[in-house]
């Protein structure tokens, strides 16, 4: 048994190749809390298709005017990959979606409808026979707005076997090219979903005509060993999202599935078109996008998933890595945080940095991040790369925001009462307030919505350091819920009262967008 | 195919029992960062036990004088569970840990070494011959202490097939009653795990001697199908931790292990003595003091594990909860927040409160929480558990402590510099300084650090809020580096700079703790 990791070169020879479908943007945007903006989806698109996703599911453009046009954006600017919205099995559904898409180089619709007796009986509310005739008259449809079809068995892993084939063969003949049975609950286990992919393609006559697919849920934490084992009963496609994010316990994880195929080649003879160097950073904007931690022992992406503390493990990689390694940092795209940038650095130097980076800044936005950016090298003694991310995406995220933070000054600590004095831009007219709080962030709070006055309810709140050291950047998320929805928004700076105030406008400014009003009726009065 | 939940009773009557061997206090400790006091431990270890664990790995007695004594005092406290203790193959490890859980009702000495070319000849620098007598004598030596021994196959998914067996071999030949063939890299693939364990039974002659043991790691996501897979393959001990926790991206997560095998008993016919109502409650005081947060999307324990957003998920959910779950949060201990206390209770329903909540506390720690409660209830418009968890957290784990904050006041805002006025009880000595600092964070640590100078790196700084509402306590986590060991400790409080305070303050008392010096040098001068 060896453990060294073939050349990805000799990999791909010996190997079939499997498409990556990625839905961080659908199915991971669904989690509670993970809803991105436009323009953060759009920047997830752009390092999705940099990195080698065949397909990137970009929507539901039925469920919002948002979803609408995040698809018809994304479709329009990604170079590479095909872009797919979903759609249930409804000509309304189908309309919109086509029309979300029509503008991608390669245009897909992902047509769903549940198959299994629990859904049909109680969700759909309709006997077999009806979900068969919706079969073929939506993929039909489908198929007349757009070549491209995947057909989708929502809760296929607990749907009877002969009722899934006709199912499958009806999509087929009605024109779908790929065929999706999902694990929609996270209820399989591996040998059961392998053998169902070798039986529906087995008893299908017509299989060969379809791609078929994985995409799994990871309830009991078998995301992607299911995944691996639909690939092995037949499937060339598989569903998976950045960090796992997704419904409930997420998604399969597209840095597990593409790192366990890339290490394991020797038993798992297939192969991916993802550049694994750029899966580091992926989960980095998806983490910040998303506002949701990645946990340290999170495999290929934690911070811990190369760390090694124990004095066995550090006498033995020091003899040789491979005795506790089975991949290099360097092959998901970890190195050495770098140090960069200081007080003296200039606008050239700070424009090449964040190329180096991956961001390419308009002059204005370029001109703000770099006044920010001088302010922070007069505050910090070591301006690392994560403190330009941090500061960069602050920028980027909140240009055009409706609100904004003129000036804030605390006086708090354990002879309270905690007080914030508060001024803010708010769509143009300065005000100012100073409030009382049970702490400097509830101070700081109250001070906001006695000034921007609102409903939404603090869900979460969280603060983290982004390098180490007493004088690191604060990032600060916050959650806020308001009828049934939920935005998350961030904000970094030293000073975490101040970052604290910057998130929780920055989130006022995304539910202000989610309402779809430029100026809400809260703010008129 | 169903997919409902067999009642455990039933399920028990036709499947067979899997120990669970829960190493979160030694594999898990080891992770970087994740180090937990003796009280913590003991914490920890009192709730594996109460929640059904079969056999506690407690820690590496040979590594430090406090792994020693906190396998001796988990040895001598634990009423129902066998405790174990971790021991390379020389005769020094194995005194050392056959002392540490002597105490133990059922005590047990884990012996490993390396059985894989690549950990032989680089880590151990060892011919396989002198393999197998270390194998012979150490198991040898630690039976003639101890009834009930352990023996791995260190890196045993990476070792020759025939040299693997000879060795499993010997360890029996020696007295050894458990074998386990360890994933120590999370290099394994399912099929292949199983495969290994049903060619080594089938090999080696004496195998019904022993009880075999599977332990994965999560470097490709696979620990728990790997874990399955060796059951599958006649393993009848797991080896896992809470939350996953462990080095590099972690071990099997003992909750997904347990409700995979009680959600899917129709194909897995396994049970465990878990009671998995439990899980969620292990799962918080892990994290909590390992201070490692669960991220969002982890299966079984994570926030969103059986939240629902999506139009379409709330519509199947509201006409049948079984649409989207495959388990009730019910059966993992997941309640409604209950509101319980306000400003008007007593210390008799505190006390009865605190007992509901797991926690007897002496009178005087009682005194002292409830007048911290007081004080909370008099800030904060609700007081849920959550809170009080915290509260009660904060109290415990500083009690004994050598440095104590007295007062702090902190001025802090956009127009800086903030400053922090601090006085601390020193070892029985107040001092008061000011300093101003990038950010009121950093000016409270500047402060601390001029009162307690010391030379330790922070690592890692987090807040989180313990419930909803701006009104809500902060929880802070430090993590503080010194001559490579790190230490993190949390503190709580309404004002987020008063809760960073704490938990710097206590992470210099662990750390000072861990020097093994009441008073350290630096404090001398």
């Amino acid at each position: 048994m060896t453990h060294e990791t073939p050349a990805p070169d000799a990999t791909r020879r010996n190997s079939e190749q499997v498409l990556i479908f990625d839905t961080t943007l659908r199915d991971g945007e669904q989690s509670p809390g993970a809803s991105m903006t436009l323009e953060e989806k759009i920047e997830v698109a752009d390092l999705l298709d940099a990195m080698g996703v065949d397909i990137i599911e970009a929507g539901f453009p039925i469920a919002s005017e948002g979803d609408f046009e995040a698809v018809s954006a994304v479709a329009a600017r990604v170079q590479r990959a095909t872009v797919a919205g979903l759609a249930r099995a409804s000509a309304k559904d189908i309309d919109r979606c086509a029309e979300a898409v029509r503008k991608a180089r390669s245009p897909r619709i992902h047509l769903f409808i549940s198959t299994s007796p629990l859904h049909m009986k109680y969700k759909l509310q309709k006997e077999p026979e009806q979900v068969l005739e919706m079969i073929t008259s939506s993929v039909t449809h489908a198929r007349n707005l757009c070549d491209n079809i995947e057909w989708s068995a929502e809760d296929g892993t607990r749907s009877e076997i002969d009722f899934l084939c006709r199912a499958v063969e009806r999509a087929i003949a009605a024109g779908a090219t790929t065929i999706n049975i999902p694990d929609t609950v996270g209820y399989a286990v591996p040998e059961e979903y392998q053998a169902l992919f070798e039986t529906v393609r087995a008893r299908v006559p017509s299989s060969d005509k379809a791609i078929f697919s994985v995409h799994c849920h990871n309830d009991l934490g078998l995301a992607v060993a299911n995944t691996l084992a639909g690939v092995r009963g037949g499937a060339r496609q598989v569903e998976c999202t950045i960090n796992g994010l997704g419904e409930r316990a997420g998604n399969a994880a597209m840095e597990e599935v593409v790192m366990a195929l890339r290490v394991r080649g020797d038993r798992l003879a297939y192969h991916t078109g993802i550049d694994s160097t750029m899966l580091t950073r992926a989960s980095k904007l998806v983490s910040a996008v998303s506002s949701f931690p990645v946990q340290y022992n999170k495999a290929i992406v934690g911070r811990n998933a190369f760390a090694h503390e124990s004095g066995i493990h550090q006498d033995g990689m020091l003899k040789n890595a491979q005795t506790y390694e089975i991949m290099t940092p360097e092959s998901v795209g970890v190195s050495k945080t770098s140090l960069v940038m200081g007080k003296h650095s200039g606008r050239h130097a700070f424009r090449e940095k964040l190329k180096e980076l991956g961001y390419d800044l308009g002059e204005n936005a370029l001109e703000d991040a770099f006044a920010r950016f001088k302010d922070l090298a007069d505050r910090k003694k070591i301006v690392y790369d994560e403190d330009l991310i941090a500061l960069v995406d602050d920028e980027i995220g909140h240009a055009g925001d409706g609100i904004k933070l003129v000036a804030l000054t605390v006086i708090a600590g354990t002879n309270g009462p905690q007080s914030a004095a508060l001024t803010l831009d708010v769509y143009g007219e300065q005000k100012t307030h100073q409030a009382t709080g049970n702490g400097p962030v509830d101070a700081v709070f109250n001070a906001i919505c006695a000034l921007v006055p609102h409903h939404a309810v603090l869900e979460l709140y969280q603060v983290h350091a982004v390098t180490q050291g007493t004088d690191a950047q604060a990032e600060v998320s916050v959650r806020l819920a308001e009828d049934g929805k939920s935005v998350t928004a961030k904000g970094a700076d030293p000073d975490t009262l101040v970052a604290s105030a910057r998130a929780y406008i920055a989130a006022l400014n995304k539910l202000m967008v989610k309402r779809g009003k430029s100026r809400p009726a809260a703010l008129t009065g």
